[in-house]
């Protein structure tokens, strides 16, 4: 261990467990939902704060041979570990990067007219090949509803017209949330119809979220992110993957309080009998976000303590936040408490922050001691 | 550039431009308006996120000779590139940690008699001295109204009976946010009142809000952190800070909508007219909040593209956002608009997504292209 520069878990402010096994049970299970479909793995933004080497690894070693990423960066770091999987770049291909995507064999997913004519170029030019002798490969993003990313139906004819340039080796688009079944319905009936002028290539629509959706039509990949870490892709049903992630953190010091003492910064937490308080090492330079305690109703997020809820109180600092202790066991200086894990899932603490979980996930990672083990 | 990891700035989502020069002149600001006292600095949380090593070093061969941090960990960082600075560590200190603190002479800031049994019985038992031969430094952290960390008048009588076998060079305490003026008389009373009780120590209580306050004597050290940054220290008048940082992204595409068209996961947002709009590669995993689009009296925030104020529209995706250019000059893929600078300061960013400064800052390093230089 080098003393100067590792975190090490008896001082870390929050402790995050990484269960690979249950990111690799969870894909395993969404395969068996998707039948015939091949399943990869979206794993961008630094497989959603929780490691993409590690990720990538466990993945690769169980079978995955497709990965999404957002950016080409982080298409490289997939290919040092992943060396013969597809790895699709999802955030478009910027001017002048092509040469960033061809040198690790990374699919651009082209999304424009100017995007497709820069690969085409960029092929023609140098008439760079894949190790296996191919065409460079890439992916059409379709636009059908969402209006960010996209193909319409009057670029197609570029894009067929350039497409023999390059592998298109995937047509894709992005669905709406599941509870807009409507909008959703009419986003596949426009990529049926787009992907009827274009070559035959493999499809792919389906995120985590429509790989559950009963009208939704899998095609040949499914790219699920969230559900991988434990997220459920189901909201407001039983959620059918494991848990991926516990954030643990210490408490520093245990304090009682009289009616009408304050807590924090903003004064804005006062105990209306006597409380007993813990003030515990997370807090916003830690992914914990301020409104886990400003929710107006009083909701708010909660800690578990000695195995009891114990509410957020009085604002979450840059370094520190308090959870009102007086209903739990004893409790002392070094103490564990688990902000996220058995008791609290990553859609819970998102929900009482009033943010997505996937919102969660990727701040976690920033400021913890991080370890990888079975939860 | 080693090609597999650098995230290139051609291809980087977000590109983060720190102005070291400007930090270090927002700390000279800080000396001349603290007079007698010295301006200490907060580095924690890698610097609000901006680079701790950077930081620290334009800082420390600008002459700061005090540095606070939340972490051990972190003060090690601190302490590979200012070898004489007196370094203290705020978030208290963990059972059985001692020897980290030690071995790179960092000062605990001790908060509770159970901290100060353990580092007065680790010095007592070791002996251990500074490179300089002095006995191992500590500061007194003394709870005076937020309820977090700190003594309590009745503490007082055990680290005073302990404290011979360290040497106290500091004692602090937290003041409540500048808007609590009458919290904050009383905090200070308590503060002179427990100080009498203790062995003559360099005091230290204001922070960045609390230098600016008329009432607030400076006492010894001051411990600037946000103003460092550029963050306003007097909320509601003009910033005496230089702006540090820069946040800006990459337009990926640019789109006209017809009206009644959509935009988004969510399908939270409806053209209500002809529309331009561009997409950027920018979201949630690069630190922007959901709640920049979210406000439910629809200000939120916005970005400007060719001069002007662009919003944010249809909900902030992890790796995109979109926002409506329908009133800027022409637009086209791999334009670069501003998310914070001239025209966005941090507090405007962090006031349109409801959230503190120093949230926004901590969450801007995750994902980006970083680069030092004078804005």
């Amino acid at each position: 261990m080098d003393l100067a520069t590792e975190v090490t878990p008896s001082e870390a402010g929050t402790i995050l467990t990484v269960d690979l096994a249950a990111i690799v049970a969870n894909w395993q299970t969404l395969r068996v939902v998707c039948g015939d479909a091949e399943c990869a793995a979206v794993v961008k933004a630094d497989a959603y704060g929780l490691g993409l080497g590690p990720v990538v690894k466990a993945l690769y070693e169980a079978g995955c041979k497709t990965f999404f990423v957002a950016h080409a960066f982080e298409g490289r770091a997939a290919r040092a570990i992943a060396p013969d999987a597809a790895i699709f770049v999802l955030n478009g291909m910027r001017p002048n990067t092509a040469p960033l995507y061809a040198d690790f064999n990374l699919a651009p997913v082209l999304c424009s007219v100017p995007e497709i004519e820069d690969w085409g170029q960029y092929c023609a030019v140098t008439g760079r090949r894949t190790p296996e002798g191919g065409l460079l490969p890439a992916a059409f993003r379709l636009e059908t509803g969402l209006n960010q990313l996209g193909l319409k139906p009057y670029d197609l004819e570029h894009g067929i017209h350039l497409s023999h340039l390059f592998d298109v080796t995937l047509v894709m688009t992005q669905l709406a949330r599941a509870e807009h079944g409507e909008a959703i319905a009419k986003q596949i009936e426009k990529f049926e119809i787009m992907r009827m002028r274009l070559p035959k290539a493999r499809a792919s629509i389906a995120n985590s979220g429509a790989i559950f959706l009963e009208a939704n039509p899998l095609y040949d990949v499914v790219r699920p992110g969230y559900a991988l870490y434990g997220g459920n892709p189901t909201p407001g049903r039983p959620n059918p993957m494991k848990p991926v992630v516990r954030l643990e953190s210490q408490v520093i010091q245990v304090r009682i309080l009289e009616p009408g003492e304050r807590v924090g910064e903003d004064q804005g937490w006062a105990a209306r009998g006597p409380r007993r308080i813990s003030t515990i090492s997370a807090g916003t330079a830690d992914g914990i976000p301020q409104s886990l305690t400003k929710t107006k109703n009083g909701a708010g997020g909660a800690a578990i303590v000695q195995g009891k809820r114990c509410p957020y109180i009085g604002g979450v600092g840059m370094d520190l936040v308090a959870v009102d202790t007086s209903d739990s066991g004893y409790i002392e200086r070094g103490d564990i408490v688990e902000l996220i894990g058995p008791s609290i899932t990553i859609d819970d603490f998102a929900a009482a922050a009033g943010v997505s979980g996937y919102e969660i996930l990727t701040r976690l990672g920033q400021r913890c001691h991080r370890r990888y083990q079975k939860l």
